[in-house]
């Protein structure tokens, strides 16, 4: 196979992201005010968020097979009826057309297209666009992630010069949510954790004082706030390859780390491969970014990520995704 | 005393919160630079947060009084030691120079000056700015309030021509926060309430299986997206008059409600008067706030966010401020 023309496939899949947020946007006003003007009719606003997700899925999906009519495809749709390919060598597309389907719903202004490319099993080249704020991440292996915002210059990411320490976890911004598995135990392991992670060790036991939580209900966004440096980590079950492979990109761009499980941590903690986001893990549906930080002395930088991982995964209880 | 000119002082305020913006803009910016380049120095951050906090106190009061030097002020400052001064009938702004300072110092970008003036005893406009995002909410007392993106038009709240139903919890999308108070007792209130809101009522004895909660680190800009419409409520415990006074004047314009604490909200629900943000309310530290509802068959708009209220109210903990 012919080197990609990643820059070129940017390009294309920018300009593809931006005609998707305009029907986004329009799908979520639509939404919206279809909801509040049937308030006595009792029709409700089901049929046109399926609507709009499936027209933004086809106009993505469409585009994409015109342009590059070899490349693979993976999203919800290629993962039905249990239904789970194998990765391959080849291209292949990851997209998940609407992230964060509640806001959408609701026009909470955390949406975006998420649009991964995936070669030789590994994740590329990222795309998010957050059409209800206007901005834009991008990233491309080995070449840096950016964030434009409205139609400013791209700013390289992180946004700070060098990357910031981060010491423990007591000085931490972290990213959680409350997800879509609402049973006894996923819901009692997270309020537990999340307890944990805010309280006060003098009070709670195991409790780390994190400066707060954050929950804004899109995958893709947590990772690109985390890419920039406004979040210092970010944790996730359940969620699937095309809502964190645009993401992957955008973070180790700016210097983050992704990896898996607890176990998945423990196990390759110490390999020289540590941070190579293999097809297990990106499939695995269990994962933590954390961002570039500024090591203590005598540690390295990806040392120093480790030591927050690690005091993370000691903190937070592992949940199987249902 | 002459009726006040509110939409002057609406123009005033937004410029001045307009270039305190920008002063949050370039705080946010040295402090992260600052914490990036002095890993090996050990010198923290916390100076230049307070050096920033306090340029940006001084900038809004001095401007304030020399422009209305007739007026009064509240704010963090004024309830130093322990002093809680009364509200007199006087015009009195109560700002926030910087809410969100948590974001502030990691620039995660939900960080705002929030301006409010109360007028016998009750607040009468608001101005909540994120330089962030570049979004300005505003409103006056019978005069509706607005949301300006960037420099585009002033949108009228909420954003949906007529207001959405909100049939039960289940189909809320609900702001609440973790706060600083990281003792025992309200973090297991918080965690064990938190999860009954997520929970699902088969697996989770009083779970409300909302669809989901938001924590965005902002108390004004909490009250500004449920104003919006993009969040169908948000209830906190332990912030101040000054992070709520002008989002109580911008979500009540776009048909929200405000109330106080369960046993607030028990004892006034069947008075006229409900929904009147008094003294003991604004300062009582126990807000909920929720959004302009289309009613269901046979209940008022107010009937309808009374209910929402009410099995709110059942769901959660009551919590002490410390």
């Amino acid at each position: 196979m012919a080197e990609l023309d990643l820059p070129s496939i940017l390009e294309f899949t920018i300009a593809l992201a931006r005609k998707a947020g305009d029907l986004i946007l329009a799908g979520s006003e639509a939404i919206q005010n279809v909801e509040a003007s049937n308030v006595n009719e009792k029709k409700n606003s089901v049929d046109l968020v399926t609507e709009y997700d499936v027209r933004v899925e086809e106009l993505v999906s469409k585009e994409l097979s015109n342009k590059y009519p070899t490349f693979q495809f993976i999203g919800e749709e290629s993962y039905s009826a249990g239904h789970r390919p194998p990765l391959t060598d080849e291209p292949t597309f990851c997209v998940d057309p609407i992230d964060g389907t509640t806001n959408f719903v609701h026009g909470f202004p955390y949406v975006c297209i998420s649009l991964g490319l995936i070669v030789n099993k590994r994740p590329v080249l990222g795309v998010i666009y957050n059409p209800f704020l206007n901005h834009l991440y991008t990233g491309i292996k080995g070449r840096g992630s950016f964030l434009t915002k409205a139609n400013g210059q791209p700013l390289k990411l992180p946004l700070t010069a060098s990357p910031k320490p981060l010491p423990s976890l007591s000085q931490a911004l972290i990213a959680v949510e409350w997800g879509s598995d609402r049973a006894e135990k996923p819901i009692s392991a997270k309020s537990s954790s999340f307890g944990r992670l805010a309280g006060d060790p003098a009070h709670i036991p195991g409790g780390k004082m994190a400066h707060s939580l954050r929950s804004v209900g899109s995958a893709a966004l947590n990772f690109a706030l985390v890419a920039q440096g406004g979040l210092d980590l970010y944790w996730e079950v359940g969620c699937w390859p095309w809502d964190v492979c645009a993401g992957i990109v955008i973070a180790e761009e700016a210097g983050g780390v992704v990896t898996g499980s607890h176990e998945v941590f423990t196990a390759t903690k110490s390999d020289p491969s540590f941070g190579d986001v293999t097809e297990d893990i990106l499939k695995g549906r269990k994962y933590i970014v954390v961002r570039a930080i500024g090591p203590s002395e005598g540690e390295t930088a990806q040392g120093a990520q480790k030591r927050v991982i690690e005091e993370f995964y000691s903190s937070v209880e592992d949940i199987e995704p249902n």
